[in-house]
């Protein structure tokens, strides 16, 4: 029995999960980013420091046969950032790092959330310019676009801490409580009034100085003015809103954070990131002080939208449809050619192309029917003609009559490898 | 700290292991196979039921936070088995499934092995032909082959579970203890003839009737002369020999059961696998009776080979070097101009090609010493000639000064996307 939360892959799952790693790291090769991985089981350590309190309650974690307390990870950042914190002389920066792979949390099952799941990670390390930001947004819509949504379905909400940091400075508030501030924050569009209003009085701050920051233009802040005309000169900027009600959270980000909504507001976020500047020098004995930031994009939720948008699902379809699991199919009409057809079944393979056949006799109708089911393009007929093959076209019905010598060169100028 | 016996993938070692993978998906692909997959983590059952005791003692298990008994996955053939047991009426027989993934073992390190690492898997369900063995055998020569390995480096030995069931029949030895037996056999290499000839009698067969059989030339066993035959119509004979010493570990193997090995016997086994014909029937409920087998390559033995073997060696440095960071690099040469590079860094990468660029200001020179390192073909250069831009094709040092919007229509004709 399958686990709960988990999921197998028939063959057109796969291709679906397929198709969307490619495209991940298709459009993460475009923006110069260089693939990592590291391993699915981390120490648990490395996530009880640093993630902060909500991933921690929903860690897949247990003790191994050596005693280990570990756990199969929940998000890359971790691990990432204990890698570069080891090795980062190595790399010349900014480094543009991107990962695909699976990650597990072990929470309740419900919509848009498994217990095991892919994730897209994309990190720009050691440059604290907000062009590093505007960088990671464009990767950000430019993967969405690839999919085939656009600006009616999916908006970058892009927020600051630092902008919350220095509202609690104006006011006179603490700013060493900015993470229960910031908690206060993220629960205050579904809160009633009154109680985030008596929590923000034990902080300092009056529900009205909230409300007026909360409504400031886009444009009063200077930072986020900078990433708007990046963005905006590479003709991005209508994908993007400042929303200051957007902090994420886990405890390690720093300034800029940023999620991904589906326009119609019925899904989780789609994707979520933002800066961890202090992070490398938390994970490393001699302190690395780099700049850091990054945003995640999972497969659940992406799927969903696909799902309910038409443009995306034909993109998906089409390449589908172009996934057949051979082009060429080999009929043996007759048994005693079987040795000949294997010998083109290997030169043909050799050469590159996907090749099929009946292992055992079978037929010629039913040979036809296979290769026409499995969406081959050739059908290539070892019978009576012999030494002679007939090539069949399955979509003209066009027929060439040809010495199986001559095969794979006729089919050079017209199958793809 | 990373884990014992994981690893992390730095981007050169995640462009390997890529490379790999890329190798194993290609070769499976022009053999008709289609892709599939299963959750990492299963319940324990799966394995302990039908695996058999060398993989259970290595299981990397644990107890959920629900109280399961489940385990990270040793192996493919049990999951695969439960998703075919489940479904099959829902897909054409034979099927030709591949898989590729992350499989776990908790045991001690030594060369060659790991606790996490790769694997793929390549089966054949629904066909009892000797056809489908020769299938299977052919695809494990060519995902050999595929790396640059000839029958100088590996080979791959066959042997039949069946021919010691009618041996222990001949000798008038009891067939139920052929587990037992094949245990005997499988340590007979490695153990004292002495103990051999204890174990043997005890199962009522003599050593002497045991090395006469081993010697038994394959010719005369009539299921490998099939096999045989087809494998040298398709000219791949001389990768593989009949061994009757190969058994293998697993429980449930019926038939052939095949492994690969480096010719100098430097290394573990490359690859391995078999028939089992009966686990499918064990796996379902209304025991789906379905023939079936296949084999299993793992990347860490495979790697190991790869870096002993030149022309292997060669072949993974080409693909590696091939796989650049970004095609085109654009050189902002004068500030002003960062927001006209930015919307041409736009429109290059929604074109397909892989661009990079300095994301802050940084000296010219300094600019193109980093289009060299990451490999760039082509450097665009945007300063005084705005709005002409220079393109310098960085191996040949030609430049070319053309307007800004004629940039992708003369890099069409000249990059690859």
């Amino acid at each position: 029995m399958l686990l709960p939360g988990f999921r197998d892959f028939y063959p057109d799952d796969c291709a679906t999960r397929n198709y969307i790693i490619t495209q991940w790291r298709t459009v993460a090769r475009r923006y110069g980013f260089v693939e990592y991985d590291g391993p699915v089981v981390e120490s648990i350590d490395l996530y009880r420091k640093k993630s902060g309190g909500e991933l921690v309650g929903q860690l897949f974690d247990f003790v191994d046969k050596g005693a280990r307390a570990v756990a199969l990870r929940p998000e890359m950042t971790p691990t990432l950032a204990r890698m570069v914190a080891a090795r980062e002389r190595d790399f010349r920066k900014p480094l543009k790092w991107f990962s695909v792979g699976r990650f597990f949390r072990y929470e309740k099952q419900q919509r848009g959330r498994l217990r095991e799941f892919y994730q897209l990670n994309c990190d720009i390390i050691g440059e604290n310019s907000p062009a590093a930001d505007a960088e990671c947004i464009a990767l950000l819509v430019d993967l969405l676009r690839q999919f085939g949504f656009n600006d009616d379905d999916f908006v970058v909400r892009i927020s600051n801490r630092n902008a919350w940091s220095s509202f609690l400075d104006d006011e006179g508030a603490s700013a060493e409580r900015l993470s229960d501030f910031l908690e206060v924050i993220d629960k205050m569009e579904r809160a009633d009034p009154e109680t985030t209003r008596e929590k923000l009085k034990t902080l300092g701050v009056s529900l009205e100085a909230v409300t007026r920051f909360l409504q400031t233009p886009a444009a009063e802040h200077k930072s986020f003015a900078e990433v708007r005309a990046n963005l905006e000169a590479r003709e991005l900027g209508k994908y993007v809103e400042f929303d200051l009600k957007i902090v994420r959270g886990l405890a390690y980000y720093t300034g800029f954070v940023f999620e991904v909504f589906d326009r119609r507001k019925k899904l989780r976020a789609l994707a979520g990131g933002g800066r961890y500047d202090k992070l490398l020098a938390l994970m490393s004995d001699d302190r690395v002080e780099l700049p850091a930031l990054g945003f995640a994009m999972g497969d659940v939720v992406l799927s969903e939208l696909m799902h309910e948008t038409p443009a995306a699902q034909s993109r998906l379809q089409n390449a589908l449809a172009a996934n057949r699991p051979a082009q060429i199919y080999l009929i043996i009409a007759k048994e005693e050619r079987r040795l000949n057809a294997l010998r083109d079944v290997q030169r043909l393979r050799d050469a590159g192309y996907t090749v099929d056949f009946s292992l055992v006799a079978a037929k010629v109708g039913k040979q036809f029917q296979t290769a026409e089911q499995i969406g081959a393009r050739f059908a290539v007929l070892y019978g009576d003609e012999w030494p002679q093959v007939k090539i069949k076209t399955l979509a003209t019905r066009e027929e060439v009559l040809l010495p199986a010598e001559q095969l794979l060169d006729h089919l050079a100028a017209r199958a793809s490898r």
